[in-house]
């Protein structure tokens, strides 16, 4: 099934069940006001969802109304955890090899991952507003996971059992941000402003084949100002899985219902799949050619991340942003 | 006021308004059900938990009960942010300077914070269950606020409007995963499990002038398998405000209602306050002695924390918390 969050001026929106075509869409309201009550109560609350989904797709609602992307919060507009990993090691070692760091060699075993902000996310079409483009705004595609509850300890099998819905994320990165913050030692701060989700979570059978292994199968499509510029495919080269990306964050806690675990930038070694972020462009023309010659984003730039099924239909809807500068009286 | 928030089963617990000095309670069912709910519509909803706080306060209230911080979950039990600064630079310096770094001179003027887990905190009296003594179990006291919305961009004097609560935490860290974690270069994940909050969270005017310049001037006490340990003055060689540090963190985002902020371990450069940390005491040992003897915690150690006011009485009520073993199948 896939379920959309609608602005209604809440903080935590209006949960809707959206039809598989993302065509139409219902208000949950008779069953859970939010996405987060339903991820509270799963196993009472999904049966409900799945069966309005079952007649939304047969056309038998008789309050449906037409789903309008712009009208999304992100999924979880607001939640109690964001942990991003790393999985795709490719982009962590071109982005590194670029600034001529080895990469240790225990990144292939041992998975990278940074708590995120988690207070104030983004709709899918949501204005990126910031201050200065001298922070170095980069997009980051990626797809993400909610969670029910994982205990403190669980197995990456234990914890695939968990695994309740998919997104795809825009993870928004200050590039020039970055290497002051991380020198201090303490991770992502002012780095890792609001990231943005797609308009509908999708629960995995959605993904039919496509979801094995705990990873998605299918290119993930990044277009900057209008131009596809990568279309990496998210099941190949992602050398942690959201099962084992779960348990590593729950070695030593328990991860609570409506946890979100991102897979980090989806990376190929195949450089002609292209990019999911500019960094990465970056990385390879500084390899390349000794110089990053790519700009970074500026004010009213586009980016929209999308993943087609194999037979060119949108799963999650798109991700479709515009950077816009922050009102002077708030840039400082 | 004070507000509690009790264990009744649920995720977010039942909010109650307890009398200042911590003897009785009465429940906010008919105001808010969550603390959380109280600070997504603070200004209409404190002045009537303040009315039942007056009479609470007077004794004038029929269903009224005896408080007991055994029944407490943290004030906000999952928080949708939880961010921790390093406001006692002397901590920081101090342990540096134990292991022969020397501290970066912008630590004085730049704060150091870190994203951490809010989805699963641990009430003020519940077990910290962890399944390795050899990871380096320790506790850091500390003082935090819960704030409300703060806009990107805020200033210091913004974002001091928005403190609207004051509490007490225990940030349990794991000492001997720090290395390697801090090494990969992304901050905390699995070496600070869940924190632990005090019984009660206060509004700012609770402290009287001991709530000056966005700083609590009040010793905070540490008792390890009751001895006192430590009782730095929470006023003193805090670097950085509650205020600075939520400027800080809102420089490339907005903070939203119910943002914890943490202080950072408390610590003086005074060393006969004693320490909020086993880690601080440790790293005096190395600097005086050459080797740290004070061990980390064991299974059965407990800790205290706890403010008292001038007249001796506690602000906060205590958190106190026995360290346990995790079942064996829960340990990997």
């Amino acid at each position: 099934m896939k379920l959309a969050t609608l602005k209604d001026g809440s903080r935590d929106g209006q949960l809707a069940v959206v039809s598989r075509d993302l065509k139409t869409a219902h208000l949950a309201d008779g069953i859970a006001p939010t996405l987060q009550a339903a991820l509270d109560d799963w196993a009472f609350i999904s049966p409900q969802l799945s069966d309005m989904y079952q007649m939304l797709n047969s056309g038998r609602t008789s309050r449906s109304f037409d789903f309008d992307p712009a009208k999304c919060m992100a999924p979880l507009p607001r939640a109690f955890q964001w942990a991003d990993g790393s999985a795709y090691v490719n982009h962590v070692e071109l982005v590194r090899k670029a600034r001529n760091a080895d990469m240790p060699a225990s990144f292939w075993e041992d998975p990278l991952m940074y708590q995120g902000g988690s207070d104030d996310f983004l709709g899918p079409t949501d204005e990126i507003v910031l201050a200065h483009e001298e922070w170095g705004i980069d997009f980051e595609a990626e797809v993400a996971v909610i969670t029910g509850d994982v205990p403190m300890g669980s197995t990456p099998d234990q914890a695939f059992q968990q695994i309740r819905l998919l997104m795809l994320v825009n993870d928004v990165s200050l590039r020039n941000l970055i290497p002051a913050e991380l020198a201090k030692g303490f991770g992502f701060l002012q780095s890792k402003p609001a990231s943005s989700f797609s308009p509908v979570a999708v629960t995995p059978d959605e993904l039919g084949d496509h979801w094995q292994d705990a990873k998605v199968h299918l290119p993930l499509r990044s277009t900057w100002n209008g131009k596809l510029v990568g279309q990496p495919h998210a099941g190949v080269d992602m050398v942690f899985n959201f099962a084992q990306l779960l348990a590593h964050l729950c070695k030593t806690r328990n991860a609570r219902a409506g946890t979100i675990i991102g897979s980090g930038t989806v990376s190929n070694k195949d450089a002609k799949r292209g990019y999911s972020c500019i960094a990465e462009k970056r990385a390879l023309e500084m390899i390349d050619d000794g110089v990053a010659s790519t700009p970074f984003m500026l004010f009213g730039d586009t980016i929209r991340i999308e993943m087609l099924d194999g037979a060119g239909k949108s799963i999650f809807g798109a991700i479709d942003q515009t950077v816009k500068q922050a009102e002077a009286k708030k840039s400082r």
